[in-house]
């Protein structure tokens, strides 16, 4: 397989993270979104989209949207599985993971800032602000969805890695990126704690990557 | 079980048409997002983070976040499956409802547009440019997608309504709202025109709710 990434995307990062927990090596591929190498014909050819990540099988499949390779991962490669295997429990970590895929990154990824900067005149303060007001509103969500779980352990759900932390992780590196103060956070500090001692996250992480800078 | 919706909601929407086309039947109760009803301490202490939809079984468990009720409802009520049968079928059509659920609805949101309004000073006119934008963006990778599959039918895949014209048809509706020319995409246009010659779409459309106003 090969992976199509930049190393401080984080739909990329959790790609990264559900390879390395199903024990799956992919070829790494950078694509320098700085250089706007995402837009280039040759990218784009891949994923019309030009977005990172893309994951293209050893049969020239395409994968694209990380919700939909990390679901294929799931599917094609069960073992281990990164959600329970109660129909309640997935649900709630999906929704924990889409607290972050759906309400959270979306919100803060580049090309809104770009738009925010550029648009709306927005200063670097406005950009840090905007971005950890959408952080601080789903933290403070999944926080509580945490704490009312009784199914809580070491990681979101019980004492290996799911979905949830494979969404969290990323989006907990990008909050320090953008300054904001985790200590408001200590279920969600001890289970990033915890992830962050495991070969799989720590292998994904950003400054991990061939392409870090 | 229980819908906590409001009509003019994508969210609620989607979760609208998801139960309709599994031919369950939800009490519909209506929280005014207009009113403030979903930061009330009554609706918070069914979702602390105050979001339409969630759904409540009737054993009185709660789902909430859409992409997760979705896939529980798949999971719990397969027939008929709004999911193809093959893992890369499966991932093509995720991916389709990822463009929607991930980088369209999310950046346009009610209180994305608020903070725009009052933290940014954008007016209507700025306010219907960035939505039209992020729907632009997303509804060309749609097209692009659709175009390039072979398994486009009346629906985006196939002949039988699945997840991508669950999440679709929502953001058309909304996209009209936005005053987006749709002509530009005429696979959409298509898709969106068979989906409402269906009563599972015609139902749940916003204006078809209890408290559509």
């Amino acid at each position: 397989m090969k992976l199509y990434s930049f190393f401080r995307s984080g739909t990329s990062h959790r790609l990264r993270i559900a390879l390395n927990l199903k024990g799956l090596k992919a070829e790494y591929v950078a694509i320098d979104l700085r250089k706007e190498e995402h837009s280039s014909a040759a990218f784009k050819a891949i994923n019309p989209q030009g977005f990172v990540p893309a994951l293209v099988t050893d049969a020239h499949e395409v994968l694209v949207q990380s919700p939909a390779i990390i679901e294929w991962l799931e599917e094609t490669y069960p073992t281990p599985a990164l959600l329970p295997a109660q129909a309640m429990d997935r649900a709630h970590v999906r929704a924990l993971a889409a607290v972050v895929g759906c309400d959270v990154h979306p919100v803060n990824n580049r090309r809104i800032l770009e738009t925010l900067r550029h648009q709306f005149k927005a200063d670097e303060t406005a950009v840090n602000g905007w971005c950890a007001t959408w952080i601080t509103a789903g933290f403070d969500a999944m926080e509580a969805m945490l704490h009312a779980s009784s199914k809580r352990g070491t990681c979101c759900f019980g004492n290996s890695p799911t979905l949830a932390d494979v969404y969290l992780i990323p989006q907990v590196e990008s909050a320090r990126r953008f300054k904001v103060d985790m200590a408001r956070w200590p279920l969600i500090s001890a289970i990033d704690a915890h992830c962050m001692t495991l070969s799989a996250f720590q292998d994904a992480a950003p400054l991990a990557q061939p392409d870090a800078s």
